[in-house]
């Protein structure tokens, strides 16, 4: 039986491995924040190196010098060093650097949530064997304590659902073309230029960066490892501006969502722009921040709301982390939880996506000739989809007119080959849009 | 150096005393719901005694008969309970019993935010004089895991304001008020028939409850005892539907909030019903929902929403302080932590309620006579107010108007020096509402 102890943590040894924005973000902290770890926590944290390639940037975010070094290798050497926080990002050389300062005995700590989806158990493995721990707070949702809430606050939840916005670019752009009426071209450019999207913003458009996000939360949600490809996954690059604007006209608003949801023991996980009733919490979650809604049996939906990305806010969680670490908390946490585990969970099935079951908008682009709408809805109906609503408005004479429609549950599959179906008819131009509504 | 241990954690023995609504909902779930903690978290939760005085309740709340006692007596001298949760409320016999587990070796969670917010030091002394925790997550905001967020995922943060709707009796009832016109006598009535607010609800709407959260939650923010008596408390029991109405014209939404705000060192502690603007997140908490805003330097504002009363919302938070305890981290936090802290932060100085800064909204009934305008606006210029806004719709002849004044930031009192001013001005009926405004 533990018994409450105050004898006080010993100094730990930190070393920050890459320099950018989140990196000099916590090195600045441990550097000039001792006070108010020490205050607050009873911790005192001392920043021994900072890893950096490019040292000259390290220089101009005012590494000092004689801690500065574009190696790993004294980082592992020092006996001192007891914490290496990995936040280069990307597989390579993280990984590497990770595994090589777990075996040399290091806790680590990361927001790689790419190296985490890709590589968690692996690294999970490698800890427990080094009997260190790996913190990674920092991966998903910035500085909302989601990970915290999900391995801990939560534990007495059979969790049901995870649903998240995950990825602060794709709701500020979003939110732009909601708010602004923008393009989808035109918000990008603008987020690129106040400086919420990357240069490349291939991986956050596109989903990825939400799937990994969204494949460490369902595995520690569902206790269960998510191979990436079990995500089905769609960005918002493809977006028209016109379906943002029948997502007002209908009470909706547009958000990319990662949804984790477990019914009956079978796990469905998808990155979707969905339509989210304007009443719920998560459609009014606006701009570049993070929202993530739990759904367990006990405590019902919980929802974490907070910056997503940045250097500071990130710096918040990965800052917790290494004060778990102070504390001992996160080493016997990771020790006795079943976190990043490679073993299926034998309870969980996953769902192929044509069984996953949504409401659904559909933009139907027909041209104005009689029996147009009952070649439709035909077609819904013997696909087994029941409508809940249908908006033709009135058309300029011979021109096409949008058709839009919601359907209630239905499963992807039917929705799917009802699309198909619609998309052959003659009486139809282009491709039918379909969007996920989460009501 | 703590290492990753992966040795399994003990069986912890645990008394519910008090079987409620809270105290029927955990012992169920320690009865029922053991593979779930044994599978999450690897522990193994041994529920042997329910106390509670009201026997024949228990046993219509399916507690067996071999583990009900009307008396704490027996859990006490059992050596293999560790913990007792008290689920009890209310000032006595809730903190006798208490300090007779701390002082018999057992830890103690609690959900009894009255007990913590008037003896929280005391009894936070006599655990750490035992070598024991107190673990209180239940008592602030039901499901949502606030106590966590504060006390440990936010410990690198100088936390300079916390913001919540922290009643759902109160939030309940406003959404009525909000949504449907109903009166406050209405919407009481209604809140009582549907099981969301108490019989005698006079602590709730008048906003004791609010207070006694705020005072917990104070404390672990700015690491300060705070004493009931600094907080400033409005109810919403004297609320009208007018202004109610009003709030929806001027695009707010009605929220009793509680607010912990620290500006240079100065602290502000106050609950009162508040007019938030309808994009803000906190403005689209509905219904029962409670939600708190931590802001904090590093992390910017975090929010945090879920239920914030009911059996099994509170149980998720009761359960997973029992499961911290079981693993270990409560008692290495609650020792290492400065938690309910008696000593004063010498940094921190409450600020009297005068000098407290805020926006207001001031509704002013007046006749509509020549001059009464300039009356008004005389004596807010005078008391350094300054206008955001003014709406006087017209009136019947004769008949009194309602004038509506919307102010920038001004100090509560000199808003108090002119609302007095204003109320004996001839051309005036009635007394001046006045709503604060988190804009």
């Amino acid at each position: 039986m533990a018994s409450a102890s105050s004898s006080s943590p010993p100094t730990l040894g930190i070393a920050v491995v890459g320099c950018g924005i989140i990196g000099s973000a916590v090195a600045d902290a441990l550097l000039n924040e001792s006070a108010l770890f020490k205050h607050r926590a009873g911790v005192t944290l001392q920043l021994r190196h900072v890893v950096e390639k490019d040292t000259e940037k390290a220089l101009r975010a005012k590494i000092p010098q004689q801690i500065l070094s574009d190696s790993i290798a004294p980082v592992l050497k020092d006996k001192r060093t007891q914490v290496v926080v990995e936040l280069i990002g990307g597989l390579e050389p993280a990984r590497t650097f990770v595994l090589q300062a777990l075996k040399a005995g290091k806790h680590v700590v990361t927001a790689n949530k790419y190296l985490l989806a890709t590589h968690g158990v692996e690294i999970a493995e490698a800890a427990r064997k080094a009997k260190r721990c790996v913190q990674f707070e920092a991966s998903c949702g910035g500085a909302i304590p989601i990970v915290a809430a999900l391995s801990e606050s939560l534990l007495a939840n059979d969790i049901t659902r995870v649903v998240g916005i995950v990825n602060g670019t794709c709701n500020y752009i979003l939110t732009q073309m909601t708010q602004h009426g923008q393009t989808y071209v035109a918000a990008l450019a603008g987020a690129q230029a106040a400086g919420f999207a990357e240069r490349d913003p291939t991986f956050d458009v596109n989903g990825t960066d939400s799937a990994h996000k969204l494949a460490i939360l369902s595995s520690l949600a569902f206790g269960v490892e998510v191979p990436l490809n079990r995500i089905e996954v769609t960005g918002i690059d493809k977006l028209s501006d016109v379906d943002l604007k029948f997502a007002k006209e209908f009470g909706y608003v547009c958000k990319l969502l990662a949804i984790g949801e477990k019914t009956d023991g079978n796990l469905s996980l998808r990155v979707h722009p969905t339509f989210v009733s304007q009443d719920r919490l998560l459609a009014n979650v606006h701009g570049s921040f993070n929202a993530i809604s739990v759904t367990g049996h006990a405590a019902g939906e919980t929802t974490y709301v907070g910056r997503g990305a940045g250097g500071k806010p990130t710096s918040s969680a990965v800052l917790a982390d290494i004060i778990d670490i102070a504390l001992g908390t996160a080493p016997l946490l990771f020790g006795r939880l079943p976190l990043l585990i490679g073993k299926p969970n034998v309870n969980i099935r996953f769902l192929p996506g044509s069984q996953v079951v949504s409401r659904n908008y559909l933009r139907v682009t027909a041209f104005d000739v009689p029996g147009v709408m009952a070649h439709i809805t035909n077609i819904l109906s013997r696909n087994n989809i029941s409508l809940a609503g249908v908006n033709q408005h009135e058309s300029k004479a011979g021109h096409p007119v949008p058709i839009i429609i919601t359907t209630h549950e239905s499963k992807d599959g039917d929705v799917s080959a009802a699309i198909k179906a619609i998309d052959q008819l003659k009486t139809i131009t282009g491709n039918t849009v379909r969007i996920r509504v989460l009501a």
